[in-house]
């Protein structure tokens, strides 16, 4: 026992939390330890108030503090285009670019067979019922560039397409201000593939 | 504003953990939302378990439970050896090699004018105090190899040697398993001044 006993408890606790190894987790146990009791009183309200206050929004299954997220009662936003994501922190990446200015719709995750993720446990019935109410002229398909993202974006492109619902998929390809020499060959020949007239 | 309110503020909770960014704060605060009742109860009971339980040894400043830790209070310890770190979390590392049996003094941080650290804001005087009282035969100098640390160390020898107990400090030189070439230069320049013969 190098801890004394409630020290041990918080340390296993953050060595739980994703990223986080034994060294980082002592780290933030000792961070805690020396927090004053007000701030220590605002984290564990920060903690509790994410608990209790987060759901997910009623339209689009993004996160949201009420029955709708703020993107979804956004009256500016394009309601005729629809990005279909995985998960909420998706929504995060997107939003933070400030280019797109559609919908969103939260899948809640990717088919994974491995993993036994099915599309009837993903928010998929909803995407299309949403599709066949909705007034979309696009549905953008911004899954992962991944077997099980690829997997997930063509399940759904053979549902919506028979909508008569244009459906698009996010490019794979060369991040921007990378390098030839580093690429990998997997990322080179989607680059090639996706390639298009100048 | 990319996240709901309360989600916002969990993340910039989190991002005030050392070695915590933006990235990892997000993925932390989604962990969170993503806990059971259960979980997170259990988390926020270790965080104020840890902030009311813990607290310093009466002895040797080091963290515990109750006002001795589980080193001054392990009569199978050798009183004679006195190990001087500068936090609680050098004992954790020392206390994971299991070959040091003595006992520990935490300073509590080091001399360090650039931050106004001066020795009367650490456990030094205390330091004096329990040498001056007890039977240690050596007093191990554990502070880290920095420009503080060592003239923390070089501070603390100047004040125990001429109460005639033998003064200590930890080597300086090649970590274990390290290369040569990869040395830098201050190391290098350690190990060979702190050469023993074979």
């Amino acid at each position: 026992m190098y801890y004394a006993k409630p020290l041990a408890a918080l340390v296993s606790e953050f060595e739980k939390m994703p990223g986080i190894g034994p060294k980082s987790a002592q780290r933030l146990a000792f961070y805690v330890l020396r927090l004053s009791e007000k701030e220590a009183e605002d984290f564990v309200k920060a903690v509790k108030d994410v608990k209790s206050l987060i759901r997910t929004c009623d339209t689009c299954y993004n996160y949201t503090e009420g029955t709708r997220c703020s993107v979804c009662s956004d009256d500016t936003r394009d309601k005729s285009l629809l990005c279909v994501v995985a998960e909420p922190r998706d929504v995060v990446a997107m939003e933070r670019t400030h280019e797109y200015r559609g919908l969103y719709h939260v899948l809640g995750g990717v088919i994974s067979p491995m993993d036994g993720i099915t599309p009837d446990m993903l928010r998929v019935r909803e995407l299309i019922e949403r599709v066949g109410k909705g007034a979309f002229k696009e549905v953008i398909l911004a899954t992962n560039p991944t077997i099980e993202g690829d997997a997930t974006s063509m399940y759904i492109a053979g549902l919506i397409k028979p909508m008569g619902v244009k459906v698009t998929r996010i490019a794979q390809g060369m991040p921007v201000g990378s390098d030839m020499d580093y690429a990998d060959k997997a990322t080179l020949i989607e680059a090639m593939q996706w390639r298009r007239e100048m």
